[in-house]
């Protein structure tokens, strides 16, 4: 039996507190991870204030989770003592369904997310399944790679899911978390990259991240200069966006892509799409031979997120940063449990 | 100079009477074309009633067309004085776009449709421009090909354009002009069918055209246990749905594709794309390369519109008969000009 020492809530937005809990026995499949730095997503928050009613109170959120194998289950492939591995939003599938044999582990009909129904990563110790502990290539850097595991994977799926190339000119939606990661990898990657945000503030940043072009999606006049001019739209924000602009930006052929949880349902013009051939679709986080790709994509290129840092001690603090909208772009708690 | 009779209205929604009208020199890229058949779609309807607020008048309906090559302008390319060849919804495009050029002729900016500000099929000669008068193959059912060039193309070109497989379980909502040719198309490309249909009488019909199983979109414990079964829904119908139970039955990465000109918004969850990875999409018939290929697939495996006939002389029955959604499933006129 295992105690592990971690951040809780006891109710929806309620503060994080100390807690501990007993994990049992390691599953057979299972590995132990030692945390080390936890990244800080905005499903944390949204869980955290059950705003998808599936929380499970105490809560411990946390699924950017980078750190250390210190067990093995009899049966876990694939890793030793002592690896550093990620975890993301996924921690098990069935490995057995055919979209886990197909390589679509996180479309497994009994995938468990880390946080739903389990405790997460803002704690000393995390296990998971072993498919879910992703090894960390040489060359990336350990301490900020946490949000790669959910934000960054959740923009570079895309990436391979549409076969995006080099020549693609590509738009991103929102530059924050997800958005940032985004543009460095699009750059990366070789695209015409076009930047939509609002914020007067990060227009210069976005640029230093790699946009090409920075669009105000409040200017109607700078929207209507990129009719029918990108290919895809990776849209990172969860919240209702003039659709019927945003679509016209797209060339024939083109796709609006969200990765943002958008509740409401919008209001969808089909015979926007039907003249020019568009579609719009959506995915949640990505696959684990994806999380792999990128991770060395990542590592190849130096990309890392841009990250500000708190000790776990001070996870309310970092909470409270974020639901201001002031983290810059992702915040990362770094464990300190004593 | 070349006078041409054809059948045309005056208003919306009007009455079609005899019209001739002046043709003018044949264009350097154009063929002229003796109408034999030309069958009638549901954009025919729209555009006789300016439901789509483009109609010029007088309106010569007719994009459906099957006839042989009378003139040839002095560039037309690849067609020989004689040649049977058919015409749907485009006549012309710049053939120099980067679209065109691309094999997308029928996403080219200046494509021009073959009723909109133009005279249609409804006529005992049609002129084009040389790329879209599609040589038919031998052992194409020549009569009742005119259904082929627009409805046809329209289901079909999606086949292609997504890459369907035999091993895919495909839907069709709405078995009429468009549904039940791509019943027909997905029994000869190997697919499991289901077809959606609110109409009792259609039941036995949609099974003796090809579906597997079908269901009624009514019946919420019909459609509850199609949950996540489907790779890809085409909708041929112009209406609004019960879109998010349509979007349930999908597997992981299923597609829902629209065909029918659905002009009212609709209500899309963006969450219930997300889980499942789906996406929507629309498109307008399809490139010239994907006619070639459906009439030669057609007539290698014997597919045939089911088509009742009218003389064009009765073209008002014909389309009073469209109107009460009586036809089944599309109507074909035979030139009869004296």
């Amino acid at each position: 039996m295992s105690k592990v020492r971690a951040w809780a809530a006891r109710k929806p937005a309620g503060a994080l507190e100390a807690y501990e809990y007993e994990a049992g026995v390691l599953g057979p499949e299972e590995v132990e991870i030692a945390v080390e730095h936890c990244g800080i997503c905005h499903s944390d928050l949204s869980m955290l204030d059950n705003e998808w009613d599936m929380t499970v109170f105490p809560f411990v959120p946390g699924h950017e989770v980078v750190g250390r194998v210190v067990d093995l289950g009899e049966h876990a492939k694939g890793l030793k003592l002592g690896d550093w591995v990620g975890v993301g939003w996924n921690a098990q599938s069935c490995m057995h369904c055919l979209h886990c044999l197909a390589g679509d582990q996180h479309l497994c009909p009994d995938v468990k997310p880390t946080i739903v129904g389990r405790h997460g990563g803002f704690a000393e110790r995390l296990r998971v399944h072993w498919a879910w502990a992703v090894p960390l290539p040489q060359g990336l850097e350990v301490s900020a790679a946490g949000p790669l595991l959910c934000g960054g994977i959740t923009v570079f799926a895309p990436l391979l899911q549409f076969d995006v190339k080099p020549i693609h000119r590509v738009g991103v939606v929102g530059i924050g978390g997800l958005g940032h990661l985004a543009l460095k990898f699009l750059r990366a990657w070789g695209c015409e990259i076009t930047a939509f945000t609002s914020s007067e503030v990060k227009r210069e940043e976005a640029k230093a991240l790699g946009a090409h072009r920075v669009i105000s999606s409040r200017d109607p006049a700078a929207m209507k200069a990129l009719t029918g001019s990108l290919d895809l739209i990776l849209d990172t924000v969860n919240v209702p966006l003039a659709w019927d602009a945003l679509l016209a930006t797209l060339a024939p052929k083109g796709r609006l892509h969200v990765v943002g949880a958008v509740l409401e349902p919008i209001p969808l013009s089909i015979m926007e799409l039907l003249a020019g051939q568009k579609s719009i679709s959506a995915s949640p986080t990505g696959p684990r031979s994806a999380m792999d790709a990128m991770l060395s994509f990542a590592a190849r290129h130096g990309i890392t997120p841009q990250v500000e840092r708190f000790p776990m001690s001070r996870v309310n603090d970092a909470m409270e940063h974020l639901r201001a909208g002031k983290a810059r772009y992702r915040i990362v708690l770094d464990a300190d449990f004593a």
